[in-house]
């Protein structure tokens, strides 16, 4: 069965169209839950941090009547991965030739650093030129020590990110390049053993 | 030099009046607080999850005009600790024989056993008759999966639980306790080496 080249395509890849109306936002948050369904990992996005200023009391409970979204000096999504605590960010942006840094903010950044330290799993995934990158912290860090630039050049994501393409379930399967970088060792006795 | 009985005690312990007023979501906040200044653990408090229903835009950016408080599917607070996952929900019942199971939502309770199976460090910090325990996940979990009752009898929390005593900094320190229940080999193995 032959169809005209544009349907082809829209049959071939049903993602093409999805992909355009949802954001990056959304594709993590639905790998996340598949990943919980399949009992995979326990990650989830953190509720942005609120300050209450005025509440008022209904039949239903207490109702927020006023209240101002905070910085936060965390990452937004963290979790549990193969006994691990794993966390990221994600961030999208319009320009072709760079990430702009202003997207991460300071305490972000010394956060970062801290989790590193502490032997956390944590990187950045970047949408950039409509492709999905994910940049490890400590890439992150080192970048940001050894230029003062303030955004990272398109180049260098390319260079030393890794891609993650998308799929049905999960649509961004993240944690594929996660086991290659952080479990190599693992996953190679895994299979030896098999 | 001599006081009446009542001041001695005062100056004594500084904290018994402090107790008072402060309640253990203050203390923990502040022992976590401790714990990053310290660089010995990152465990944050997750921000409540919020419903955003209207939002209004100011100078000073976006205002929350009404919201409302959602239901948390996870534990308060979460984190990395010696190179692993931390979860845990802290609770305050002014029951005196037993700990309402009210309080954990059953979502929580799928969610403290997803942390078990995934080699997460989770417990429940509870403040029973003014006295503050700790109660692995494990031990939580096989109460309620051999109990029908909707409440734990404190005779049970002061037999499986570990009482965490007021200090001056950290005001509560529960990571002591940790280190006793999951890192008691790598804590002899250092102490072995020195």
């Amino acid at each position: 069965m032959k169809y005209p080249n544009n349907l082809e395509k829209t049959y071939k890849n049903p993602l093409t169209y999805k992909n355009r109306g949802m954001d990056l936002e959304e594709y993590l948050n639905e790998s996340n839950e598949y990943y919980r369904e399949i009992d995979k990992a326990l990650i989830y996005k953190k509720p942005t941090p609120i300050g209450v200023a005025e509440v008022s009391y209904s039949q239903r409970g207490k109702v927020i009547e006023r209240g101002f979204f905070k910085e936060p000096s965390t990452l937004d999504y963290n979790g549990l991965y193969r006994g691990k605590y794993i966390e990221y960010e994600a961030k999208v942006t319009k320009n072709k030739t760079s990430f702009p840094l202003a997207n991460i903010h300071p305490h972000q950044i010394k956060h970062i650093e801290s989790v590193l330290k502490h032997n956390g799993i944590v990187f950045l995934i970047i949408k950039i030129n409509e492709i999905v990158y994910l940049l490890k912290g400590d890439d992150f860090i080192s970048y940001i020590q050894n230029n003062s630039r303030k955004s990272i050049p398109y180049e260098f994501i390319k260079e030393y990110g890794y891609m993650i393409k998308y799929s049905y379930r999960p649509t961004l399967d993240y944690l594929k390049i996660i086991d290659e970088i952080y479990f190599k060792e693992e996953t190679y006795e895994k299979i030896e053993k098999n």
